[in-house]
């Protein structure tokens, strides 16, 4: 097994972080790496802000619901940008409604989410750990205030970076198996047959969260999740037509 | 520079493969990676379809029109897959609105493309070249209906793997500070002069698909691709509400 490959199979959420600055030029690599992502028919649609003021770390970090987001030696936050393509084709006068079509807004997701990715990867290589923060989706019209936004934009998620201080226990998984089917999606004869070892190994993570208590099974989790959905994540998409973006559900 | 971020710099979209197969072992081993990616809130809500019907491939290809797709060595799909989960819950009894949210969708789609990059970060680590396929969106539908994908799943791309049988050139990519932003997002005053550069630098690139003409500049690009939209894209969420999403969008 190669050095990349060991390092992705150990990968761990970090949430504390030592209180030291990343070197610039770290920084400027990992950038760099984001840069040169895969992105949808080359439009490299999405943005990342970089969050230096501690002030609006903080702010975010109310958003999230997360104290230690304002711990995190650097926060981004990663964004949909279709907003600058549709500045470049009407610079050159077209104005065209394709700017602002979901497949656009669906483009700018899926590179951001890839760009992020490589980014940990990367950050991870170099010895420093990472956290997501799907949270700013707590209030993604906050974010976009907060952050001042335009029209064609839209928050993705936050990422947290820094030196690791905590070491966390590699978090079970549920077997590949149940993941990876072959030529057509597979249910399952009975789920709960299927994942009750994984229900069991889950039962023995200890998430540094709340050190004390070992966390539920996955399978009362994922019931726990679904009865805490809240208003303002689960319309995230009302946000998303406020920034600009046409759901073309009606016929043409 | 270590050499995962040395391999990352180097990324090429690889669209030609040996005819050698991927060892299984290897397979296998890029599947875990999947598995151990970062996942929204740990609920894994994406699946993996192996296609390893060359009639299911060649129709792919056609949905994909790309031709090319039917040679590659692998072809897996990603899909959101929140079905698994709801039938979790199910099994417990609870039948929650949540499960149909768009909160769920996005945390889904979210999981789907992390794990991709970090399977790509692999495969290319290992010496194999990955290509993404966004353009099995261009009939969501269709893919949907090839794949016997159940309520609540959805494609989100598919993905080429195999042996390089070429050396693309490395694509240019907009510089880094038109990317970055500083805790707001900044508008350009002129984002014609902002791309100048690249746009030049863009008509050096030779795309092998098309290996006698060199590319147009970015900016003409940007115009070609709104250009070029069509509804079956555009209006992917028509599927997505097929596929028993509900968009809330109505006032509670």
């Amino acid at each position: 097994m190669n050095k990349t490959i060991e390092n992705q199979l150990n990968h761990r959420t970090i949430r504390e972080f030592k209180d030291k600055p990343i070197e610039e030029e770290k920084m400027q690599q990992l950038f760099e790496v984001a840069n040169h992502t895969a992105t949808s028919t080359g439009m490299q649609s999405y943005s990342i802000i970089r969050i230096t003021d501690q002030e609006l770390k903080n702010k975010l970090s109310e958003v999230c619901n997360q104290e230690y987001v304002r711990r995190a030696p650097e926060v981004l936050v990663f964004i949909v940008d279709v907003f600058r393509n549709a500045e470049i084709a009407r610079a050159q006068g077209e104005h065209l409604k394709a700017e602002r079509d979901m497949d656009r807004f669906f483009q700018g997701f899926t590179d951001g989410v890839l760009a992020a990715q490589n980014m940990t990867v990367a950050a991870e290589s170099m010895g420093l750990g990472a956290m997501y923060l799907g949270s700013v989706l707590n209030d993604s019209a906050k974010v976009v205030e907060l952050l001042n936004l335009p029209e064609l934009t839209f928050p993705i998620f936050g990422m947290g970076l820094g030196y690791p201080n905590q070491e966390p226990q590699l978090k079970p998984r549920m077997p590949v198996e149940l993941k990876v089917f072959e030529n057509e999606y597979k249910k399952s004869d009975d789920i709960m047959a299927d994942i009750a070892e994984y229900d069991e190994e889950m039962q023995t993570y200890y998430d540094l969260r709340d050190a004390n208590n070992r966390v539920d099974s996955f399978s009362n989790q994922v019931v726990t999740r679904l009865k805490s959905a809240t208003p303002k994540r689960s319309q995230l998409l009302r946000v998303v037509k406020d920034q600009g973006f046409d759901f073309q559900l009606e016929d043409e």
